[in-house]
């Protein structure tokens, strides 16, 4: 008996999605995201433009869902590296958002760990110059930067709340903190820090600034 | 007696110079960075393109340039905004580091006037698009990128390690805080909002990321 066709053709699709985002990737990482065009995709990617057309309304689309792959692989990656299997390294491949914050009943060592983990993806080669050239296209952009923000940024942070609202149920927030605001002290200098090229970020920052924004700056009376 | 002509020409090289700060910050607000030309600069100036390669040996040092002088503006009204005038309006328009942190003895209350007038400059239209553009340049083009932090960033980060310094020997911030990571916690939120458009840019989530910062998110024991 012939094997039934679909599954030939999904596969035969989703090594076709694969080389459109790798060379979706690849090319605005090296020449920047103005000059990526869907025909240069195409090319690259050895496949005819008509299949991006048909997929994705514009580049900017393109771009994002490899940007959204991208993510989710890198979270999968950190979530196997952390030994994190019992997370579901299958929900972390197709959710964009990543495996969620651990919850052990210690903030500080779970901050600790997604830190540093996010420290790693951002220190990633390959994955650099493309996050760099989409950050940097969606500050001059608004329309591309909110799709950033919405798809990609926004998930993120709402693991963000979620752990630290867990952490008020439990004493270790005060309850007058707004989780939302609090975050940003934790995500926002590791941001800082790889956009602008300060300085080196390393797993002793990540930790640095657990440490800092928990305890805070002042002395404890 | 005729008066000399030293004047007169220095007044003129001034007028040039503003001509070209002005233009140059305009055209890479509105056409971004990579479209921004010496020859489109000279042109809305309205100077030979000879007078802009006289002074400048390319378009990033005129733009930089521009860009120092836009953010010592803006610390110069800033300061007058806050009554600063003891501090020294001349002394702002010649730093582009700003007139410095206040040190009244109440750490929260000089870092939230600091970020407040932080805010008020990050808000500001007119500088919005070129401060915008320059930082996505300097994301994805390292050499642009070290420059700004060298010119513009590291002498504004020194007046936080040195205000913070004056805490620590105040008591009012902890002795073993590392006050060149520390002041990420402060500036670095702002930056984020700001660059990626999550949330409003407000007084009022100034001073909360200066409270947070400064206390902590954990409970006191």
């Amino acid at each position: 008996m012939a094997p039934p066709k679909a599954p030939d053709s999904t596969r035969r699709s989703d090594r076709s999605r694969r080389a459109i985002y790798d060379a979706a990737l690849a090319l605005v990482g090296e020449t920047g995201y103005a000059k990526t065009t869907i025909e240069g995709i195409a090319a690259r990617a050895g496949v005819g433009k008509q299949t991006i057309y048909r997929w994705w309304p514009s580049k900017a689309a393109v771009l994002m869902e490899a940007f959204l792959d991208l993510a989710a692989r890198q979270s999968a990656e950190a979530a196997e590296a952390a030994g994190g299997e019992a997370a579901g390294g299958e929900a972390a491949a197709t959710d964009a958002a990543g495996t969620g914050i651990p919850d052990t009943g210690d903030l500080a060592a779970d901050l600790k760990l997604v830190l540093r983990a996010t420290v790693d993806e951002l220190n990633d080669p390959a994955a650099a110059a493309p996050t760099r050239a989409l950050t940097a296209e969606g500050i001059v952009d608004p329309a591309l930067g909110a799709q950033f923000v919405e798809r990609l940024l926004d998930p993120q942070i709402q693991l963000y709340v979620t752990r630290l609202r867990a952490a008020q149920d439990a004493g270790e927030v005060r309850a007058d903190i707004d989780p939302r605001t609090a975050l940003e002290l934790l995500i926002a200098p590791l941001t800082h820090r790889w956009l602008l090229r300060t300085l080196p970020l390393t797993h002793a920052y990540a930790d640095e600034i657990v440490d800092y924004a928990l305890r805070g700056l002042s002395p404890r009376p």
